[in-house]
């Protein structure tokens, strides 16, 4: 136990919501009597440095079934929303136009923003009426193209709808518009005493009808599990304007099929999501972190096991990172330290409880750990002592990414995968590229989900050709997901073969067509274009 | 404090799921080779007691497009499937024509018993070709009429199809086909140090299949949530034969629409599901259990509150029953008595904790009971000792509905609804019917689900016109469900838009009709006949 450097008790409640970095990018469509100064202010330095991929454009042709827009459609739109929520202001659009990565950037010439469902209705049964694509577009913090238009569809943009409806502090139910920015909501239920079962690293900008359109994964995954599980209900507007009112707040409805699965994930291509209704679990008030190291890819796995079995109810976070990816962040990113004397060990865990009971909690995670360590899982650890302690250790976690930025190009992938098997990728991954790359992996072990990440000097087409399709197509033989959490969007809508069957992708897109049969909501996404290329 | 008697602790684990009642009737379908003997052996006597209510085959007339079965059609389902598993004989087929509450009986002259996907398929094509409609059954243990012919459906049994697939005990999911009765499965996994995340009082009878096709709810649902946020992944077969492989083993996949939630809780109306693929939690070593007395319905729901949050990640069950349902059960139910003093309590609360450290679990348990008797929310309690005291707890709850059975006439329905206004209605039902009926109230409280049953000398029409349809229209004006965990079935698939929009149901019909265009699967149940008779 001496090894335990640190066994104070945490100060603070939910610390580690907080110390997450915060979304970089303000967001001006957001609230759009600000949207002028904001944008204004800050886009200069920001467009200098977009350097846009084409490649998608390139490889898809507009579909020549969707109309242009011209002066009655938006003078029409005038009609529905008023003339201020009907944005044709270049600098608001080449936001709007942009993905968060900078990486795709669509051709828009009309941002709507709709105050109220029949809004939305009404707008959309004109689209579909006139054959007018649309993008649904949230807090456009997606990182898969999905948020912007590809061409010129008009983006439909709920952030205006930001009401919190109802919260039962019995029940934990929330109801609220989709437009409603996350941490806003966080915000909201702290003051009653409750969370959201999901959070993000972009909850500054995201919106709940974004979340769930997407069905994001997040921090609390492992403790709270999926949005297929914590939404109870949905509103949601099809393609011709019929607005299904799903918006149950109810832990048990046996009453048919249960549609609102349908939206959860479907990237806006089934419908937009106008309102939500969402399970959230009381706060607890005892937040504990450990960071670890243990010898081999084996112990982490073992530790997962017994975390899950001896901590059981409060576990709350088991992330992982091997000593490739500490050392990146220890050389690229300013003031990271390793909490643990200097040591060789091949791979790092933390862990994060949540409970009701300071003193308790505490003793049950040092048990834990002094027992793995006796049992050879843990090679050596500590336990944070305060909030900066442990906004430090989840830093080194959430820095890899921005540390392999600043090391060069980077191949990114983000799959889900068995966890006995897992590791097995980043290994043979290695043996491929031997010396032309860095490769390495972290991750939510606790939900499976590796981050596979490949770093080199520069991009090199004879790099890529090594890791691709071998990372899908191995992914593929472990019956994993290419995609774990980010969805398919514009970037790997083609790639759906790879972690869904021929009959089951027939199947959406039999369901696209049934619920979208102008193909006028999110054209191009999701779905190779091959397959829905019925219009 | 003085008022808890007992504080000793529980001495076994996992005790709750033993005590509870055994499903008092074999299944001579789910093996074959013992099926004459058991039948032949108890089927007299249970026959003999059997009055069945045809209410609903004298509403719903056979659709005429459906074929009748020949002596070819026997011979090709002989070629598929052996002769052993083409089953003409007529008690078992009185058997798998007859529903668990005996009050629904078809008049199926077949009973199919594929071993594998493959033979799934090739059947249901065949019957989808021949326009022969089915019946997906699993163990037969359903309420609703939805798992037995209204007419002369062929009846396909996947009780034979009972292999587990694999294991994983680091992620802890589970692998299975269909057929697996949920006994086995929670042995199985009981050895492995695991549970299921659902238990029923059907769990000898009831499979796998049938528990995702119906999104079977139960004792857990409070704790680990529904079947659609644990099912991982499916495999299916459709209408036409056609195999959809969802059958993922991962926490997280956003690769397009997620197809399995459609299947589960469908009623085998879409598709029979043939393998499963569930999240499994670890089993906990420490069960507590209370009995406590409220004064009035608002310190339940007030305890409920607290419940959540002061014991929080403990919590796995909170069930509440009034006055009226104790005194049936202590009236009607050999040596049931009450662990309380003799005192009039209007409500009664069992609350169950799981957790995984014995000692601390009961302090907190206790120390929670404490503090709730000193805010007056308890009028007095009770922890059971150990398993017997347990036992006699359950006893008392779940002995209701036969106690209900056992004092006559009894009009019951199984209810979501907001936990706030739930108790109102069994208020108002008393109001309205004042002395010529006794109105109860008991149930998942901490799941939002009411029992309301209605007790009363014998059945009377005029009673019956008093009661519905203001339930289900009192339920809907609360945006309830009026079917919480049952299904609707046969019962109550004309009722879908008491809890359903009729945007949502055209939704659901269309789904059905693109699935199903045949209209073959589950026939008359689920939605109202007049909307998917297209065919």
């Amino acid at each position: 136990m001496q090894k335990w450097r640190a066994t104070r008790r945490l100060l603070l409640n939910s610390y580690s919501s907080k110390s997450r970095f915060d979304h970089p990018r303000s967001n001006p469509i957001s609230d759009h009597s600000t949207t002028i100064s904001r944008s204004s202010s800050g886009f200069e330095s920001w467009t200098s440095r977009i350097h846009y991929r084409h490649f998608a454009t390139a490889m898809i042709q507009r579909n020549p079934s969707f109309s242009t827009l011209n002066s009655d459609d938006i003078n029409h739109f005038k009609g529905i929303l008023g003339d201020k929520n009907v944005i044709e202001d270049e600098d608001t659009l080449l936001f709007a136009n942009t993905d968060w990565m900078r990486k795709y950037k669509g051709s828009s010439k009309l941002l709507l923003q709709p105050r109220t469902t029949q809004e939305v209705s009404e707008v959309l049964k004109y689209c579909n009426s006139r054959r007018l694509a649309v993008v649904p577009q949230g807090g456009n913090t997606g990182l898969v193209g999905g948020s912007v238009p590809v061409f010129d569809e008009v983006i439909i943009n709920v952030g205006s709808m930001k009401q919190v409806i109802s919260f039962d502090k019995v029940s934990g139910v929330l109801v609220c518009e989709a437009g409603c920015i996350l941490e806003n909501l966080v915000s909201f239920l702290d003051n009653q005493g409750f969370i959201m079962p999901l959070d993000l690293g972009a909850k500054g900008s995201c919106q709940i009808g974004g979340n769930v359109s997407t069905n994001a994964g997040g921090l609390r995954l492992v403790r709270y599990g999926s949005l297929h599980g914590t939404v109870l209900g949905i509103e949601a507007v099809l393609a011709n304007g019929d607005v299904l009112d799903m918006l149950g707040t109810l832990r048990k409805d046996n009453t048919g099929y249960d549609l609102k699965h349908l939206f959860i994930g479907s990237e806006g291509s089934l419908g937009i999501v106008t309102k939500v209704s969402i399970l959230t679990p009381p706060k607890l008030s005892s937040v504990n972190l450990a960071f670890l190291a243990c010898k081999d890819y084996s112990s982490c796995q073992k530790l997962l096991f017994e975390a899950k079995r001896r901590l059981g109810e409060i576990l709350s976070a088991f992330e992982f990172l091997d000593n490739e990816s500490l050392n990146l962040a220890l050389n690229h990113l300013e003031g990271v330290r390793n909490p643990l004397p200097p040591a060789m060990h091949n791979f790092y865990v933390l862990i994060e409880t949540t409970g009701s009971d300071e003193s308790y909690d505490k003793e049950k995670l040092e048990a834990f750990l002094l027992r793995s360590m006796e049992d050879g899982l843990i090679s050596d650890g500590v336990i944070a002592q305060d909030i900066n302690q442990a906004s430090s250790f989840w830093r080194i976690r959430e820095g890899v990414p921005e540390a392999l930025m600043k090391a060069g190009a980077v191949y990114k992938y983000d799959l889900s995968l068995p966890v006995e098997t897992m590791y097995n990728l980043v290994e043979e991954m290695r043996t491929i590229l031997g010396n032309s790359a860095k490769v390495i992996g972290y991750g939510h072990l606790g939900d499976g989900n590796l981050h596979l990440n490949i770093s080199t000097p520069q991009y090199d087409d004879a790099i890529l050709a090594q890791i691709e399709p071998f990372v899908y197509e191995w992914t593929s033989k472990q019956r994993g997901s290419i995609s774990a959490e980010h969805g398919l969007g514009l970037m790997k809508a083609n790639k759906i073969f790879y972690s869904k069957s021929h009959e089951t992708v027939q199947l959406m897109a039999s369901i696209k067509k049934l619920m979208d049969p102008n193909g006028i909501l999110n054209p191009y996404k999701v779905l190779p274009y091959s397959i829905v290329s019925y219009i």
